[in-house]
């Protein structure tokens, strides 16, 4: 086992920072990280902005309705940005409309989430705890508007890092016959006998949101999520259209 | 700078393979670290089908249309996976409609996306490459078929990995100030202007897909691409609506 390996083993989401900055170099460096990331096609279609400003980063720590967001050393947001290869393209006069496609939102996403997991992984080079924040989706036009974003770009996550101030317990993952098959998808018969084992271990659990209180199990959490239906949330396909992406 | 840093510097795309086959064992950690990844609201929602069988393989990379994903040590699609969690709930007779929408797709991207970019640090600590191959999205229709992919599934990516038979060039990505900005999108008035110096720089790499040629400016790359709309990947929006995700 490599140190590599032992950090994304040892992994779990900071949610509580010290009151600590992290050094410029370090953000530089990671940054640096960032943009040495994989890119679909060379589009490099995933932008990055640090959110410094104190006021932002609180307005962006109430979209997430997260205070240790507006707490964390460091805030990134990672957007999905076409923007920069419409304008090249238009100033050649040559028509865009291809970034409308889903394809195309395909391939920028998973710029964005490549992207997301090097800076947790340099971030934690570092000693530095990370948690991502799929939260900004609470609000993704605020957030556009905060951010300024362009046409043809959308918030996709954020991540927020900084010194841990607490070392949660690592929250056990789907045992590996549940998320891991061999050339063909396997089906279970019944998903709550196949997960009964791993619904004890998550019972058991305790999540660093609130540790006095042990979590639901796998399935009945999953199954309550079925009925969270974030107002904002359920609009984000108009966000993202009105943004000018994945329109067909 | 450290080791972690030093190799997510150094990353490269990895498209000619040795003939030499990958520890079992070395696999088995990659699996695990791809499992302990972050998960948006701990729905899980990215699985992982490691192709093994060789008709398989080689038929995915037909898909792909590049010959080295046969040739590579190990194959790995990540799935966007709604499957699981729709199954849990639907044996409490819970409603899974959410599962459609744009905001849980998305979630659920990022969850591919981090574990792609895991399995990639992974493979690279033992020394491995690794490509990543959004061109199995050629014909996810077909990939579906021949993984057997159930709905509320849609094949997002591939991994290939192997031992390197060639250590290409790095390719040099944006320079930061067109990549990472503070609080606020910064536009450019010209960006041909703005990119003159990287235009430079690219026209001057060699890519490892034929060594004997100099690839074109970034911005002439970006341009024709516009052009380039594969039908098949035109339709992709069509295969995740008959998936029964992404849409609303």
């Amino acid at each position: 086992m490599n140190t590599i390996i032992n950090n994304q083993l040892n992994r779990r989401s900071i949610r509580s920072f010290k009151n600590q900055p992290i050094d410029n170099e370090i953000i530089e460096v990671i940054i640096e990280a960032a943009r040495h990331s994989a890119t679909s096609s060379f589009g490099q279609s995933a932008t990055l902005i640090s959110v410094t400003d104190k006021e932002k980063k609180q307005q962006i720590a109430d979209i997430c309705n997260q205070k240790y967001v507006a707490d964390s050393g460091h805030l990134f947001i990672i957007v999905l940005d076409h923007y920069r290869n419409h304008r090249i393209a238009t100033e050649e006069n040559v028509d865009t409309e291809v970034l409308a496609s889903t394809d195309r939102f395909l391939a920028a996403a998973m710029d964005c989430g490549l992207m997301a997991q090097n800076i947790e992984t340099a971030a934690m080079s570092f000693g530095l705890g990370a948690v991502f924040l799929g939260s900004i989706q609470n609000n993704s036009r605020k957030v556009i508007e905060l951010l300024d974003l362009p046409e043809y770009t959308f918030p996709l996550l954020g991540v927020a890092i900084g010194y841990a101030d607490v070392q949660p317990q690592i929250k056990p993952k789907l045992p590996k016959n549940l998320m891991h098959f061999e050339n063909t998808y396997q089906r279970f018969d019944n998903y709550h006998e196949a997960l009964n084992e791993y619904d004890t271990i998550i019972s058991e659990y305790y999540d660093t949101r609130d540790t006095n209180r042990r979590v639901e199990a796998f399935t009945t959490q999953m199954t309550k999520r079925m009925d969270i239906k974030h107002p904002n949330r359920m609009k984000n396909l108009e966000v993202l259209n009105e943004q000018g992406i994945l329109k067909y």
